[in-house]
């Protein structure tokens, strides 16, 4: 079987190589795959702004420091001054970065169903009504949510 | 601010210690945030079983492996021997590992919209009628679909 073409992607582990793959969720991986990184987007979604609200989630500073400058160069976070002498920045999701709520959605669904553990996860709200929504498949043929074992993934 | 409780987390970067956090976001990135890893489950879930099958998307086989070997360690993927002499083993996606579907076609629909180009990704189908559902936020009070700005995240 021949899931992908092999030849068209890069060989090796470099990790820039997802960026070129012909797959949208390899390309998404490429930005936000590396270690930490969708913790600092849960965070940022939350209303984290500074260096220190990142560090609460226990990751090291130069790691932080990496990820959160990728971030920037990727458009996902937009970095602004708030002081000088010292000059200190905060970092704000952007629209495309905004748009990784249903990634984080997806994975906190998945946690919740299959590890065990305290759960002080971000809840989604509904700003309209204050209810708590659910990220599921809809059917625009059926319109109707769709249950997961109703769908099937099927090469394009 | 404090988004979390930081004396709740484990200090460093190890990467078991995110299994140790009171957040199931965090959790399940502890099993599948490795670097490839959701590219061996996205594959998984199109249908790939085999070690070669895997490998075409250009991960090393060293990698390859011991991924797999996480994988069905946490019971995302079963293995199975399907020939002897050299045994041979195949690994399928348990029910455990099918609910990572929303993840994948959440890093999809990202992907599709925020990176630029080929798209061989996995179309998802619904199997009673045959269209291309989406995946989307549902209010069960308001029983509509709902747009991602209509969402905020909120602490627990």
């Amino acid at each position: 079987m021949d899931f992908h073409d092999a030849s068209r992607y890069p060989r090796g582990v470099r990790r820039t190589s997802l960026a070129e793959m012909p797959c949208p969720v390899a390309r998404t991986l490429d930005v936000v795959g590396e270690w930490w990184t969708l913790l600092i987007v849960r965070d940022a979604l939350l209303g984290a702004r500074r260096f220190e609200d990142f560090k609460a989630t226990g990751i090291a500073d130069n790691i932080l420091s990496a990820r959160l400058k990728r971030l920037v160069e990727e458009g996902v976070l937009e970095r602004s001054r708030y002081q000088e002498r010292p000059d200190r920045y905060e970092y704000v999701l952007t629209e495309k970065g905004r748009a990784l709520g249903p990634v984080v959605q997806a994975l906190r669904g998945w946690g919740r169903r299959w590890t065990t553990g305290e759960d002080l996860s971000p809840t989604p709200v509904h700003t309209t009504c204050g209810h708590e929504p659910t990220l599921a498949y809809a059917c625009p043929h059926c319109n109707r949510p769709i249950p997961p074992d109703e769908i099937q993934l099927t090469r394009r």
